[in-house]
């Protein structure tokens, strides 16, 4: 009996520094569920992250590298997922010059997500490849035919400006894409150490994958809780407490029990955030382990890239000669 | 004593259809000059032409061979000039993404050949792709690192956005491509037969490269005179005469003769005519010689086109690697 090929999934991030427990809980541990289940790729999209980045690019390199040991640490399997890296795959570069013929500037403007990033990252002037990066995002989702885009609700109007583009070529030229399906997960957002909702280095408010257990119980400590409370026996509220907003998500075996507790002033801050750091701790400890051997050989994390890539780049060229077969850009064939 | 490197040019022409007269006058005739005295890069803008065409592809294979034959038989010399096309040249695609994250939306939509080339073609919406043709147009420019472009005054605005984005990325990066610079001349714009403007084939006022000696005369014969001119002696105006503004353009020799004649009533139209489509024909002569073997042997023009594609193909990727190294998206070297 024929196996049933499994559906691929694209997803990935802009390489842009160190992932953090707000990525874990976002999207990492479900991609290492998923990638049992998927055909897994993994994009770190090098070229999407100049759209920001276009002044320092010498940071990318570094960071292409940390995103990926942070993948391979959290759990990421090579052996099952393929990584790579976007600025490596010129067949994209070419999708994206095609698609861009058959998306109007009007399309883009009123895409959601391209609104408010512009408004985000404060541009008074934007530039032409950002206000491109649904036409893109298009191209790395179809280059590699993937089926299913593991998305927050926020990303939804991206997924259809892709399916969009997908409709608008198949119906021009040839069915060669399947239309990508955004699979909707209920993202859960994690608040800031500090209660802020933004994580950033600078500001001290997040606990790094790659954070030793020091800074783990360094970082707890100083978290924000309920600033009503003053001594261990007043009744607190934990749901102003950031604290309790991390055992929501990463305890949910004791959360019950520390509400209670708190509410009852049956436990005191400084216990509930060593409990804290106990459970993140353990979570992170696996991690740990794996990424040991990736820092001692760097070589390694090169190596799975460059495999992910070449990978990526026999299956972008296939998909290449179908569309340029079905563009009638076939030449000389 | 070492041999000075030739300057390189890039031009070239959107592949829409079978090059007449206009063409000639327009580009051809200097092309044909500036290729002993340049190394000339000439360029089959098939993508660019999806801009307009993208839903009518199958168009695209047949007028790619047409140019590359019209070249050819013009006297563009496949052994100094390199013709290739477009689409096949992954590079230009890559340059044009890294491009388009350092040009700004608002210099495109302020570059006066977008506006005007919006309104000639009556976009109420424009695509992505035809917002971007600057950004592509400095991809197919500085790929090959070329030096020069011919180019009339109205398209210095393309240029000059062309040298900025240079400029940007020499700055940012590293100093990888020279500053391209105009070769503004002079480019006479030819009327169609009609005395229209705008030479089509719906309207049959042009005369094509591959036309016959018998089109030639046939399409001379009912171009436009001045229409005040009923007896041959009546003094003619040849300042609003069609035939002889090509007189002008193509018979340098006799033109004042031909004037002064037409002024005093001592020449007919019809001689005039007849005059023309001699000298025409004259022109078109060697041209048509050139022709045939193209035209009984395709194949040819698909090998000096894929000799060309395959030669700009190497130099695209050695400019490419360059700009990896400056951009520091060069991993894994
Ligand atoms: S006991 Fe825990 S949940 Fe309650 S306020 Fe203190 S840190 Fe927050
Ligand atoms: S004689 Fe020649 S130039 Fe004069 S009006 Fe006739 S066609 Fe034109």
């Amino acid at each position: 009996m024929a196996e049933k090929k499994k559906k691929r999934i694209l997803t990935g991030d802009r390489p842009t520094g160190k992932l953090h427990l707000g990525h874990y809980v976002g999207s990492l541990q479900n991609r290492v569920r998923l990638q049992k289940e998927y055909d897994t790729f993994l994009i770190i999209a090098d070229v999407q992250a100049l759209t920001t980045n276009f002044e320092t690019p010498e940071k990318l390199s570094r960071d292409v590298r940390q995103v990926a040991t942070d993948y391979l640490a959290v759990g990421i399997d090579p052996e099952v997922t393929t990584i790579f890296v976007q600025s490596m795959v010129p067949e994209i570069a070419e999708l994206t010059v095609f698609y861009s013929m058959i998306v109007t500037v009007n399309q883009l403007r009123h895409n959601p997500t391209i609104k408010s990033e512009a408004a985000q990252y404060g541009y008074n002037d934007m530039t032409y490849g950002f206000l491109g990066y649904p036409v893109s995002q298009a191209a790395d989702i179809t280059f590699c035919k993937a089926n299913l885009v593991p998305v927050g609700e926020d990303q939804l109007p991206h997924i259809e400006q892709t399916r969009r583009i997908v409709r608008k070529f198949n119906n021009l030229y040839a069915p060669v894409f399947p239309e990508p399906e955004a699979l909707v997960s209920d993202i859960p957002r994690l608040v800031g150490l500090d209660g802020k909702s933004k994580m950033s280095k600078s500001l001290d408010n997040a606990i790094y994958l790659s954070d030793s257990e020091e800074e783990v119980n360094r970082k707890v400590q100083k978290a924000v809780t309920d600033p009503a409370r003053i001594r261990k026996t007043d009744p607190g509220h934990p749901e102003v407490c950031t604290v309790f907003e991390y055992h929501k998500a990463f305890n949910s075996d004791e959360v019950n029990e520390i509400e209670e507790k708190c509410r009852a002033g049956k436990i005191g801050c400084v216990a509930c955030k060593k409990r804290l750091a106990e459970v993140l701790n353990n979570l992170l400890e696996p991690m740990r382990e794996r990424r040991v051997k990736y820092e001692q050989n760097p070589d390694i994390v090169d190596e799975i890239l460059m495999a992910g890539t070449k990978k990526v780049r026999e299956i972008g060229k296939k998909t290449l000669e179908e569309v340029r077969e079905a563009m009638h850009l076939n030449y000389f064939k």
